[in-house]
């Protein structure tokens, strides 16, 4: 097992460059934090590295080759770590590959430049839990891999096909196949409550301040909405696409 | 107006206590930071103080009393300030007052031991657009006057009557009010959507890793779940109380 502790090592500075979304797309390799996470990781094959804090341990029913495993100074662990409470394991996973995406009949959640890593890994979630088909990222929304996003995923980007791709093509392949998109919008929409419940529809989310972009909202076979009767001006996107895809589903 | 630049000021330190719960509720003030909470804040009549950094200025629109405004220092300014990108304006405001409450006919989203201030704001905010009539945390919640539970409310603690009680005390005021109480669970429940959907109930959330106690959950009248499809094993607890608070009323 190998051991570090300067800073200065080189596999060190890999690991921080990580951290950005530039470095992370550069070495197609994300860092997965926690043991819950990790363990979702193995399953999936994607773990290359685990990184040790000096007075932890590697579970035992992990099944880890030896040589996999980097023991690491607590300082060294601190400078990696993004959690405020670490658990003191790492692990430097590939990314994740991903079938083509095909435009069968099924639930597709569309997300328009949401930014905070949060909202996108909270939706990415609930999506699992609705049983929806897969997740596609447009251009502008937080990085699938920014540690905030996988953890607020709770592990479901490893269980639900999440895509990065142009928007406006996925709502043309779904209305080319006859899979209906609604796009959430606050006004000149129809009550979600009054649509009828498919098991085949894609659904579009758009920006925390914005919503949806007006020329993606106009390609979309229907607008919907989800009532305000307090005086709230708007809801949370990932309250939202959370009442959205239980409440369009059977 | 008053001018501060050293951070030894008696009212810098005292502002700097107003970030923790103890000073908060020492002092029964909060702070509220940037325009739109301000402005709402200013509706209501709480705010005694607006801290504004030294280059920026007071909306003109904002009535307030030339003696109630301090200009500080950027690094004064910075030092209360718990914002990414500041607005550099600040509000101390003296905590909301409620109104005793009553268990009439209306919907009550209970809280059972959230400690994500986000979680808790962002359901107060739900509350707020599914026209709840009130919120109520009960003990072990985050606090409503943290300010990441007041920025994710966007300004409906403001709207919205939020009460800090026993929930037990609650639950049992809500039964003799003949005002039903489901209390979400993700075991022996049943699924909310084959519960009628009613004006009047109560709705009990709880904790992000444990859910809502046991002895609280029994004393409900029904406990509901909402059914997951695929892998995850939860949803959040803030996109959950949405999907439910919807999807109980009419």
């Amino acid at each position: 097992m190998l051991w570090i502790e300067s800073m200065k090592n080189d596999r060190v500075k890999k690991w921080k460059k990580l951290l950005t979304r530039k470095g992370r797309e550069k070495e197609r390799l994300f860092l997965v934090e926690g043991h819950h996470l990790i363990e979702e990781a193995l399953k999936e094959k994607i773990v290359k590295t685990i990184i040790i804090d000096e007075e932890k341990e590697v579970p035992k029913e992990w099944t880890v080759n030896e040589k996999e495993i980097v023991r690491v100074s607590k300082n060294v662990f601190k400078e990696i770590s993004e959690t405020e409470t670490p658990q003191g394991v790492i692990a430097v996973c590939d990314m994740l590959k991903q079938q083509k995406l095909t435009y069968d009949q099924g639930k597709y959640l569309l997300i328009d430049r949401v930014q905070d890593p949060g909202n996108v890994g909270t939706m990415i979630r609930t999506a699992d839990s609705a049983g929806f088909d897969a997740v596609i990222l447009g251009k502008g929304c937080a990085d699938l891999y920014n540690g905030k996003t996988i953890r607020a995923t709770q592990g479901s980007l490893f269980h639900m096909p999440v895509y990065q791709h142009i928007l406006e093509e996925i709502v043309n392949g779904l209305k080319i196949n006859s899979v209906k998109v609604y796009g959430s919008a606050l006004k000149g929409a129809r009550d979600y409550r009054s649509v009828e419940k498919t098991d085949s529809f894609g659904l579009l989310v758009g920006n925390e301040g914005e919503g949806v972009q007006e020329q993606l909202l106009a390609m979309c076979d229907e607008k919907v909405s989800i009532p305000i009767f307090g005086q709230a001006e708007s809801l949370n996107v990932a309250v939202a696409a959370g009442i959205l895809m239980y409440g369009l589903s059977n």
